[in-house]
C-alpha cells in the first residue's frame, strides 16, 4: 500500500497547526461560549454598503475588476491606503512603499521568507502573536523573547539581551512587535519605550516589524501612541489589515516599508499567489473612498469598548483573588494570569465541559512558558455571553485550583 | 547609510522574477501587440452575471460572506467543485479531497512546500510552465527534463531516465505535467502515454502533479483525453483554476488529492494566508450552481478556437520556411521553433521596436536550452491583432536571420 505520508517534506513538521483553530473546532456546534477566537463581531460588518459597492465596482470597472492585476496591488487601493495611513497618523507614505497582501497572515509569511535565513535571530514579545511564531519557525528562525508589562515590551530587558548578543558576536536581525493593543496581552508600548526601541534599532542595526491590526480600536481617547513607522521609514516594516476595520472575509492586508523590502516581497508574492484578488482590492478602495471604513471604525470601537468593560467588570466580580489580568487599552483581548502552579492547558477540558473556551497562554510563548496564562477574546461574544462565560470560567478555576492543591 | 538589501534572505535569490511580467511591463502603454501574456480575453468575462451574483451573495449569506472561514475552503464551493469535476470527466471526488487555493499559483507554491526537500528530484516537461519552475526552484528542487513531441511528454525517454536513476540509487519524487493543452507548447499527452505514465508511477514509486488549467478549451471535439486524476486517486495530485473558466481576478484555484496531501496543504496554507476570500468562494460557488461557468465555457472555447485558427493561418502565410510551430489542440498558446542558431531573447528588442511582443522560449526550459524558441499567446489579442502581429513578427525573424547569418 502506498504511504503518501512518506512523500511529505520535512519542513511541514516545522509548520504547526494552529492550536486556536483546533480548539475552535472542538467547540463547534456545542453549547460553549467561546472566548478562544479573535473574530470581529460580524454584527457590525457594513453588509449593505458592501453589497452595493460590490456590484458598483463590477459595473464601473467592468472586466478590469475581474482580470489579472499587478503583484504589488491595484493602484487605486494603494492610493487609498496612503491616504488612510495619513489620516491614521502615519504621513509620508507613497504607493511604491506599499504592497497589498492576502491578509496580514500573508504579510507575515512573506516577510519571514524574505528576511530570515535559517538560524537568524528574531526577537519577540513574551507572549506574542501565535501565527507570527509559526511563520518565523517555518523558515528556521531562532527566537529570543523579551517580557512585557503594562507599558509593553520591556526595552531595558531588550537592551540587556542586545548587549549580551554583541558580546557573543551575534546579531539579531528583526524585532517583531505588536506595539499597540498587543495580541494576546492587550497592552501598548509607551511612547518613551517606542523612542528607545528605535534608538536601539540604529545602535544594534536591526529591522523592526510593526504589526498593527488593532490601533483603530483604542478605548482611552486621551492616550495617543505614535506609530513606529511614523518615526522611521527605514528600519520599520509596517503591516496592517482590513480584517478588523472592514471585513476579514475579503482577505486584504498590506505592508508599508522601504522600497527594497517591497521589491523582495513582490518577488516572493509572485511565487506565492501572483496577486491578491483584483475585485476585493477595488471593493476596499471604494469602501475607503466612500468613507465606509472611517464611519465604520467608531461604531466598532464603541461596541468593543463596552465589551471590554463588561469583561473587566465580570473578572472583578467573579475572579478577584484567584487570578490577575491585563487592563487592555485597546484591541480584542484580555490576558489572564492564574497561580504559577496551575496549567490552563490541563484545565481546558474542564472549561469546555462547563461551556466556556479560551486559548491556553503557553501557545503565545516561544519557550513553552506561560502555562498558567490564558487569552480571553471579548470582540466576538455578546455582553451577556461575556458575563456568563466569566462566571463559568471562575467556577472552573476554583474547582481546578482545589483539585490541584487538594 | 543603512543597506536594507543586506537584510534580505538568501532564498530570495532563488525566487526569480517572472520574465513574462517584466516583458509585459516593457510593452505597457506602447503601440505593441503583445503575444507575450497568458491573459484570458476579458470580452468574454460574464460581467453582468458576476455583478448580480456578488450582491446576491452578500444579501443572501449576509455577514457570513464577509467573515473568516476555514482554511480548506468554504463547503458550498468545495461541493460545487466536486460536481464540476464529475461533469468534466473526473468522478468520485469528495469535499475532503479538495482544498481551495488563492489561484493555482498558490496550489503550486504550497505543493512545492509540502513535497520537496532540498535536492529532491522533480521531473518536468521540456519546455514546461515557467511559474512551476520558479516555485520548485525556490524550495531547492533538482530538475530533470523530458522532451515532448506532438503527443506530449515522451514517456519512453522518461522511462530511460527512471532506469538510469534507479541504477544510480536515486529516486525522483514528483513528475509535474500539464498533460492537456500544455503550456507553453499547446500539445496534449496521448491516452496511451497517460496509461504508461501511471504505470511508471507505480513501478518507480513517484507522485504526479497534473496541472489542468486548459482542458475546458479543447478545439477538436473528436479527441477526448482521460484525465490522470480520473484513473488514479492515490498518486495523482490534480490542480486547476477558475481563472480561465470564470475570471482570474477572483484568484481561485483548487487541488484534488489524497487526504494526507490535503492535510499537509492545509497546514501550509494556514501559514501562507489563513484562507482564501470567503466572499469570492461563495461567488464562484454560486456561478457554478447557476450554470454561469458551464454556459460560459463553450463561448470562450469557440472564440479561442477561431483565434488559434487565425494564428495558424497567419503563421502558414507569413512564416512558412523560416520557422516551425506546434498545432495546439487546445489552450492558449502556440510554440514556435526558429533555426537552431537563432536566439529569441536577442531578437526580442527588434520585435518590440517593430511592435510585437512574445516570451523567449528558454524561460520554459529548466536547463537554459530552447534559445531558438518562443511562446505566442492567442487568447488575449483580437483576430486582427493576431494577423498583424504575426506579419510583424515574420519581418523581424527574416531581418534577424539575415543579420545573424550575414
Amino acid at each position: 500500500m502506498l504511504d503518501i505520508k512518506s512523500f511529505i517534506a520535512e519542513r511541514v513538521n516545522l509548520m504547526e497547526s494552529s492550536e486556536i483553530r483546533e480548539i475552535l473546532e472542538l467547540t463547534e456546534g456545542k453549547n460553549v461560549i467561546s472566548l478562544a477566537g479573535g473574530l470581529p463581531d460580524p454584527k457590525y460588518f457594513p453588509v449593505e454598503e458592501l453589497a452595493q459597492i460590490s456590484s458598483d465596482v463590477i459595473r464601473e470597472y467592468g472586466w478590469k475588476a475581474l482580470q489579472y492585476s499587478v503583484t504589488r496591488g491595484v493602484r487605486e487601493f494603494r492610493n487609498e491606503l496612503v491616504r488612510f495611513m495619513e489620516r491614521a497618523g502615519i504621513p509620508g507614505e507613497r504607493p511604491y512603499n506599499i504592497i497589498v497582501t492576502s491578509g496580514s497572515q500573508q504579510a507575515l509569511s512573506l516577510l519571514s521568507q524574505i528576511l530570515i535565513n535559517p538560524n537568524d535571530i528574531v526577537i519577540v514579545e513574551k507572549p506574542t502573536y501565535l501565527a507570527a511564531i509559526n511563520v518565523f519557525k517555518s523558515v528556521g528562525a531562532k527566537f529570543e523573547g523579551v517580557g512585557i508589562d503594562e507599558h509593553g515590551m520591556k526595552i531595558e530587558e531588550l537592551e540587556e539581551k542586545l548587549k549580551e548578543f554583541r558580546r557573543e558576536g551575534k546579531k539579531p536581525k528583526v524585532v517583531y512587535t505588536i506595539p499597540t493593543a498587543q495580541n494576546p496581552s492587550g497592552v501598548s508600548m509607551s511612547n518613551e519605550r517606542r523612542e528607545w526601541l528605535l534608538e536601539l534599532a540604529e545602535e544594534y542595526d536591526f529591522l523592526i516589524i510593526e504589526d498593527d491590526p488593532y490601533s483603530h480600536f483604542m478605548f482611552e481617547d486621551h492616550i495617543r501612541f505614535e506609530r513606529l513607522r511614523a518615526k522611521d521609514k527605514y528600519r520599520v516594516i509596517y503591516t496592517s489589515t482590513m480584517s478588523k476595520i472592514l471585513a476579514p472575509g475579503l482577505r486584504l492586508g498590506w505592508v508599508a516599508a522601504h522600497p527594497d523590502i517591497i521589491d523582495a516581497l513582490e518577488t516572493a508574492k509572485q511565487n506565492a499567489d501572483l496577486h491578491t484578488s483584483t475585485f476585493n482590492q477595488l471593493i476596499a478602495a471604494e469602501a475607503l473612498k466612500r468613507g465606509v471604513v472611517d464611519s465604520h471604525i467608531p461604531k466598532v470601537k464603541e461596541a468593543y469598548r463596552a465589551k471590554r468593560d463588561a469583561m473587566l467588570e465580570s473578572l472583578e466580580e467573579y475572579m478577584d483573588g484567584v487570578a490577575k489580568w491585563t487592563k487592555p487599552v485597546g484591541g480584542l483581548f484580555v490576558f489572564v494570569y492564574l497561580d504559577e502552579n496551575l496549567d490552563t492547558k490541563e484545565m481546558l477540558p474542564m472549561a469546555l465541559s462547563e461551556g466556556v473556551a479560551y486559548v491556553p497562554g503557553s501557545a503565545f510563548y516561544i519557550d513553552g512558558s506561560g502555562r498558567n496564562t490564558m487569552r480571553l477574546n471579548f470582540s466576538y461574544p455578546s455582553i451577556e455571553e461575556i458575563r456568563e462565560a466569566i462566571k463559568r470560567l471562575s467556577k472552573v478555576v476554583r474547582e481546578y485550583t482545589a483539585k490541584v492543591s487538594g
